[in-house]
């Protein structure tokens, strides 16, 4: 029997000795590689905090102390020691574990996350709440460098260092967020990792200082300023302690006594506690340890090559974006590129490699990668800012501030727009539209297929003002793609079938489920048209409020909320054509967050597939 | 003739002496005093960079050099030394000078400011277009200390030091933001200004130390160690310097010869360099040095006595709210209360007095605001955050992710929505609809009065879950107020006057114009219905579809965008319910930004009157 398959709770860690724990840190990392080489997953991330969650769960005993996991993807550990690793292999699967914290799933997962940087100011909160309550227990926050990099991480330090509030932040550093340290902080950092003056202990300084008094009153105001400034050679973290905080480290995260001993050291220190942990992504795994990058979120691979396997089907929309945007890019020089720790998932890789002084990796700070895009275009740039869907919505106040109100030529690719599948609620990129169409004077495009998207960047790439594309994660339609790309005409839909007695008007790739829906009414004698809307704003009202008028019914189509959506600007825009009469159904989703499963097992639940718009073009149709 | 009268751009300033200088500063204050005294506006800021502004424009050559002003409301000596200064007394009022730099009035105005901490990634992005570009002109940011919390100044400090691309970031430390200084932050830059030490030369602790080798071998590593630790003792500014920044400074923001100075050697320094500028607000005129908050932002005041002028009419909104919070809190220990920087201007003040334990002032910092409060939320807290809605388009991220994805019981507050008047385009509160009603389970709310945000502040206590309320800057309506206030059905409206011919529905005090437009109408022999929607979400789609019905014309009025916004939700509910042949329209804002001056003057202008509502209706009736 294996020491993993006694651990039930995080109580029954502490029977066990330094060998036991060191053999269970293994299992754990075998049974890690083999869970995730099958669901995919977060993978690196998780090896590298093994030692870490084995200590914090053997240091402080949660739930009733708080542990607080930054973005959250390096939680599977911590689930497999509170309960939940039978359910480990429905990890990120409709119906089973979720892959980051959730309170739903357990009391030891205390606050969701799944965007970067939130846990500093969540655990500030906790210790607070502690505090009023009179009550005593442990709040601790675990953030990686890269989150750290995110404004409102520094927003809560600076607060928790002037509140002087009890709380412990165990900075996990392991010299990189996704894709490689960003910022003058990561440097900062890398100088006290490397920098062995810094491990000095203070006690050896302190020696060497009292022999200086026999030098005679002479130097006595020299020692004392002396004194002062061997602060700042014994103490590391500087940069914390001047913000407030009680800096502990760096020490080896892999060490359990060490980290054992540090955390135990933090407990007891009083206000804010700053301790850092160095760890390596990968830890124990050599392809990941090789490859952080591709084994930070990883579909399946091989557990003893580590060869991802091939996932088959037609070039995604971000490699077909990520080429179309090289092609424009060698022609206009105007052309930057701006991400915000994403070069490899919003498609700039190769960008960056043949531009790689127009490319600009900002970490992870989607707020100044939109405003810094804004200072570019202010000097006759064209910016494209890739950012995922979910992520924009850290920057709305900036899209609207700093690039909209100056009517400034940025573009901004929404990646991961629509159902993101596995990473779940957190992550579904279904308020994008809702968000940027009540921008004044905002172009705002979903493409119907990869081609589509080449002619939508060349579009955006021409627009003297603000323009979004939002597309989905994954493979496209598999249309063939054409070179070069022709922009589209601003503001104008695509007809793509006549019908007489409805029409279908969709967003994104739903035009082909609503093709397919046409087919099936029609094999049910039903004359049903489609129209592909191409522009959310401005919207196409004359050809949707014809076909309106000469239906009488019409279906809207999007993969994003039904508030405030798509099908809500479709409204509008019949309201403002006095076109009375019509029916409407407005098909999206409802007013709920949609939880993580394989996106056509949710669309099946949704209704957003083929067979769900015809059945609800049909009770339309038949509606009294 | 005095000094200012010559001085018609930037270039004049070159010709004069120190001695022209200063009287000419004098004369520029009693400028300010004597045009804000009438026309109200930003005083205090505006006093206080009076040197650094000229210095600024005597060292950089603008608009070549770009000078960016971190929210803006520090501009107006900038606007009256760059030839705006005749419309200085048109300041902030309908078709005059903004009160904010814009990119529209002057060549000078190279980036349109509003909210707080862009300047430092907008002054990159220009800095990285003119090393592509190959220029090499000068490009600065001047960003205060409150400013400085915000975090994506944070973000862009870290990405600048990164680069170490030539830019100059200057910190008006006045030792406060708007309310006063807060965080780590804050004390750390006290700490530099107030500590002797700090400003000890460079020079002199070398020559010292030189004499140190002296003592023999034994001591030549410790030696090597204390040069280390020197840097340490001689650069007061090491936490900008461990982000990649060279720090200068800290200096008297009002010796024009050191302003002069620090900025030249700023100017020479290559890679990012912070210029640490110490000012104090009000400065030169006592009743503003004295009471820096209040003439922060003021309305008209007496120039010689600096006592501000009575503003006529009711209690505002934002004091009733204040009011009723405290009457709840004292009933229900709960209840905590967060403000971003603004307790005065969110009716906070009178918490923060009588339950100080219960009240957070996060600084600059809204992301982080909302975050706590989820935090708090988590362990049983109610808390409310009150934030101006345009500020709250920084933290949708955190309202989504962080509270609404949980379901926690978090109220916001939304002062300053709708048409905020004379801070103009930046500030105006007209998307936080659109914004928040797409959110799942977020329950919004707008009183048509200040009785009805007492019964609404209430109701969103009790709320499990997210609620929201907006009303609009200034004074209520005027109804006599009743306590204690009740709570209001979840999602139900109320029809405050039947009509057989048409149906207005309004939501917050546009339902007194609403009904006054019922009134007009009446007199022209047209029976028109009134509907108080007071939810926005959830909206009571009975009570909208049954007199949708029953008239066969509805008209939806708000102050906000109409893309997105409540006659949206409207429609929606309408197309839901399979109402059909009603004509419908919507009323609000139109797809534009809305400039500044005088709220009523900007509802004349939009049709969101009474006359204009009553247009619209009998309009409406009309149409074919």
């Amino acid at each position: 029997m294996r020491i993993l398959d006694k651990i039930n709770s995080p109580e029954d860690l502490r029977s066990l000795n330094l060998k036991q724990l060191e053999v269970l840190a293994q299992e754990i990392r075998e049974e890690l590689v083999s869970i995730v080489s099958r669901t995919g997953g977060h993978l690196a991330p998780n090896l590298g905090v093994v030692e870490l969650t084995l200590a914090l769960h053997m240091v402080f005993h949660s739930p009733r102390d708080k542990i607080i996991w930054d973005v959250g993807h390096q939680c599977y550990v911590h689930k497999m020691l509170t309960g939940r690793r039978e359910r480990l292999s429905t990890l990120r699967q409709f119906g089973g574990l979720s892959g980051f914290p959730k309170r739903e799933e357990s009391p030891h997962d205390v606050f969701n996350t799944g965007h970067s940087s939130t846990s500093v100011s969540a655990a500030l909160g906790m210790a607070l709440a502690r505090d009023l309550r009179g009550e005593d227990f442990e709040v601790v926050a675990v953030i990686g460098d890269g989150a750290l990099t995110g404004g409102m991480a520094f927003e809560a330090l600076n607060h928790a260092g002037h509140l002087r509030t009890h709380l412990i932040v165990v900075l996990n550093d392991n010299e990189m967020s996704i894709s490689g340290p960003i910022g003058g902080l990561a440097s900062y950092l890398s100088r006290m990792r490397t920098d062995p003056r810094y491990f000095r202990s203070k006690e050896e300084l302190e020696l060497i200082l009292k022999r200086l008094p026999r030098l005679g009153p002479h130097f006595l105001k020299l020692i004392e300023r002396l004194k002062d400034s061997l602060k700042y050679l014994v103490i590391p973290g500087m940069l914390f302690e001047e913000l407030g905080f009680t800096y502990l480290g760096p020490i080896d995260g892999h060490n359990l006594l060490q980290l054992k001993e540090i955390l135990r050291q933090a407990r007891r220190t009083p206000g804010p506690v700053l301790v850092h942990v160095v760890t390596r992504k990968g830890k124990g795994y050599p392809p990941a340890e090789n490859q952080p990058e591709v084994f930070h979120g990883v579909g399946p691979f091989d557990p003893h090559t580590g060869k991802i396997l091939p996932s088959p089907g037609p070039v995604t929309f971000t490699s077909v974006f990520g080429a179309e945007l090289v092609r424009q890019a060698e022609q206009d020089e105007r052309i930057v590129a701006i991400t915000a720790a994403m070069p490899d998932g919003t498609g700039l890789t190769s960008f960056a490699r043949r531009f790689p002084n127009r490319f600009f990796d900002v970490g992870i700070a989607e707020q100044h990668a939109v405003t810094l895009a804004a200072g570019l275009a202010t000097m006759g740039f064209r910016p494209v800012v890739a950012i995922y869907s979910t992520f924009l919505q850290r920057a709305i106040d900036q899209v609207i501030h700093d690039v909209a109100l100056m009517r400034l030529p940025v573009t901004f690719i929404l990646d991961r727009s629509g159902l993101v599948g596995e990473d779940g609620e957190t992550h579904q990129g279904i308020f994008d539209i809702a968000l940027l169409r009540c921008i004044p004077g905002m172009v705002l495009m979903a493409p119907k297929d990869e081609q589509e998207l080449k002619c939508m960047l060349v579009t955006a790439l021409q627009v003297e003002g603000p323009a979004a594309i939002r597309y989905p994660r994954g493979p496209g339609v598999g249309v063939p793609l054409e070179d070069p790309a022709q922009p589209l005409p601003i503001g104008k839909g695509e007809i793509l079938r006549e019908g007489r007695q409805a029409v279908i008007v969709a967003i994104g790739p739903l035009v082909y489920a609503a093709l397919n829906a046409a087919e099936i009414l029609a094999a049910r004698g039903l004359d049903i048209g489609v129209i592909n809307a191409r522009f959310i704003k401005p919207l196409d009202k004359d050809m949707i409020v014809e076909w309106a008028k000469k239906t009488g019914h019409l279906v809207t189509l999007e993969e994003h909320v039904v508030a405030g959506g798509f099908g809500s600007a479709v409204l509008e825009a019949l309201a403002e054509s006095g076109c009375t009469g019509v029916k409407v159904r407005n098909l999206g989703i409802r007013d709920i967050f949609v939880e993580h499963g394989k996106p056509d097992i949710l669309r099946e639940k949704l209704g957003l597939t083929a067979a769900g718009v015809a059945q609800a073009v049909e009770s339309l149709l038949h509606a009294l």
